[in-house]
């Protein structure tokens, strides 16, 4: 049978992986594909860098409108990246019915509906294991695995720039910038690292998470992003001595009025394996009524990793595209009549226990003013821990933990904690999940 | 559209939970599959409780022939187990032209050759993500999820009760027997655990394993397989202070010269997150040159677990039935005409590293003579324990742990450890995996 042809949009860390990938391994791969994969064409702004990485070997080619558009191209294979461009590419190959592998979270989140959409009309697949958790096949998990489930929360270490950075605070005992320089020399952080320690890049994954686990559109605007840029040390020392690790998690969670969409720095109990996830590596824990606690754990980023996700998805294309478009893997695992709007909850009614930490003057009844307001909002105290104030400091550092309540009324005991004259510093406040 | 109809053959644990989750969850699942999903018929000698457990609402029979040969049924589930009448049901199914999905990992390990050409000539499903490591997706990731790898070793927890066993033995300091009485009480292990217990469950699973990730067929016959029976205390205790925790592991590797395929308990280091998977759960972790190492936890068996597996099976099925047989996801992961017959290693020429126990006589020179035994027979020694002889006793426990060295090796310089008159015991030897 003749090899299908794809065309590559993009040829830089995750495109030189995928052309070596698929090249070093082309016979295992026939082999379970049942057809060869080759690249027929590479699109890139530097082709001369772009030849170098083919050895010489493929079509360059400098306009990618040139490869969308090839009667001979099955599949392009989208590793661009943003949302402009790219997303003029994706629908123009579309068009001319060609099925989309892409690695483009930023893309898919913001334009997923219009996209998958789009393919729906021309019976094409738009498959993008690579753009979630990279090498980790949690989209084929929570799409296929899991179907039989009432998925019930998703958690994931889903960027691994900012895993590697609190890895390194929380080892060393070292501040947030100082790491993050670090991370930038040894190429685990960017240059400009915003969409990484923003936590941007984190939401995006969690919200194509979201939609195919609770089968409704994509709604990155709704997702509430918190990164780790003002993560204090001292913060991640304390979570430790009471038995957490902190980690930034893209979490969403089904609710009978809506769901919870959030990225944002949390503790977790360090008994838990994916407390236990360390350096640049990711890991997403699934829960559903049926299967209970499922984890998933590997890179989620760097050449090759992602390249296997990119070409797991080439030979799926390969596997079934032959299938009536009716009879395949619908792209968010519920079929495309049956999502729902399900609401995104906004960020005050999220249900979460709490972290609080609060300079106090070392007084008489500082705590049972504490206390008390804490009490009158609803909020039971889970844990807490008092800091000996130093020989001859009148203040102290008090640590406390809640049990999970409405956000909202953290944020107003807070206000009123604030307001006491024996309060010495704001509160510094960190969301906590037991995650079972 | 009509729903697709299920014919369910036994219903026990496991297919009573996928009856309950079936209807729990109906509304979701049809949603994701296009269709709706309903158990027509179950098929149970004992007619009367399975018309309890499916409260009436179903057609019970007491005779399998006549739920594979209906015409209303497009797929068999298969819930029986053994090798048996199992076998006979489910060829004459696929004969039938229906569609199967079984939990039965013995009747696959050990006819799974027959049963998959069957399957391939009357161009049907037989799926079997249950049979794996109960509601975890490993089967679809290893078939489908890293399709892009070279896979160069899998080492799996998969079977739970001996896991579990393990882990209250360390936990507890208690013997083999005593906590296996116990498990017993608590339902984690069964009345006959022989199964289990001798690493024959493990190596009907290992067994699929190995098959998907490199591409050869199911050859059970070859794998070694060695339970937990004869694990002393002594030893989880002497690993633990060494840094290493004892699990029994599915072990499959690919060499040049032909696969490992073996289960055994093995010494891993502590620090390696499935060093840390404790209880009943299960962890598969696989290595691919591509992806590097991932690894997928989560509940190896229990009715709803299992169930999840089950249906996903279902849903996969009903999603990609009508999909032309040469484009589907292939049985064994690789083209049936492209699987190609790797030798199965014996045990002797496999490569480990090794954890030797003996009991020595407490004199000067013992040491000596058993470390030039080693290096005689080209085995480096990687740590060694030596524990104080007790007052007044005139013996001691030596540990060594050795590099990677071929069994045979090892098992020579054995014999002639044994044979020196300072050493007081058998020589304890167990294997040890780095897993990196």
């Amino acid at each position: 049978m003749n090899p299908i042809k794809v065309g590559l949009l993009g040829i830089g860390t995750v495109g030189s992986g995928t052309f070596n990938v698929l090249k070093r391994n082309q016979e295992e791969i026939r082999r379970r594909a049942g057809r060869s994969i080759e690249i027929a064409v590479v699109a890139d702004l530097n082709t001369e860098r772009a030849r170098e990485l083919t050895n010489g070997e493929v079509e360059i080619v400098n306009d990618a409108n040139l490869v969308v558009t090839r009667p001979d191209i099955d599949i392009v294979v989208e590793l661009i990246g943003g949302y402009g461009i790219a997303r003029e590419l994706v629908l123009k190959a579309i068009e001319n019915g060609k099925h989309v592998v892409t690695a483009n979270k930023a893309l898919l989140a913001v334009h997923g509906n219009e996209i998958f959409e789009a393919a729906r009309r021309k019976g094409v697949i738009v498959a993008f294991e690579a753009a979630v958790a990279g090498g980790i096949p949690i989209i084929k998990a929570l799409r296929e695995g899991l179907t039989a489930n009432r998925i019930q929360w998703i958690a994931g270490i889903i960027n691994g720039t900012t895993n590697f950075i609190l890895s390194e605070m929380r080892d060393k005992g070292l501040d947030f910038d100082t790491v993050l320089k670090e991370a930038q020399q040894l190429g685990y952080a960017e240059a400009d690292p915003t969409f990484d320690i923003e936590g941007v890049d984190a939401a995006h994954k969690v919200t194509l998470m979201s939609a195919i686990a609770f089968g409704m559109p994509v709604q990155f605007d709704k997702a509430h992003v918190e990164g780790i840029t003002k993560l204090a040390a001292t913060d991640i020392k304390y979570a430790e001595e009471l038995g957490y690790r902190i980690k930034l998690l893209g979490i969403t969670r089904r609710r009978d009025d809506g769901v919870e969409l959030r990225v944002h720095p949390t503790l977790v109990p360090a008994t838990r394996l994916i407390a236990n996830v360390e350096g640049a590596m990711n890991a997403v824990l699934v829960q559903g009524d049926a299967v209970g606690a499922t984890l998933y754990y590997g890179k989620g980023a760097g050449a090759e990793p992602t390249a296997s996700a990119v070409i797991a998805d080439l030979v799926d294309v390969t596997r079934l595209h032959t299938a009536d478009p009716n009879h395949r893997v619908p792209h968010l695992a519920f079929q495309p009549d049956e999502l729902s709007n399900v609401p995104v909850l906004p960020i005050e009614e999220i249900n979460s226990a709490y972290y609080l930490r609060m300079r106090v003057a070392d007084e008489t009844g500082v705590l049972a003013e504490i206390t008390r307001i804490l009490a009158e909002g609803g909020i039971s105290i889970d844990a807490m821990l008092q800091k000996e104030s130093r020989e001859g400091e009148p203040q102290t550092d008090i640590i406390i933990l809640t049990h999970v309540t409405r956000e909202k009324h953290v944020n107003a005991a807070i206000a009123k904690i604030e307001s006491l004259p024996t309060v010495l510093s704001a509160v510094t406040r960190l969301r906590m999940e037991e995650l079972n």
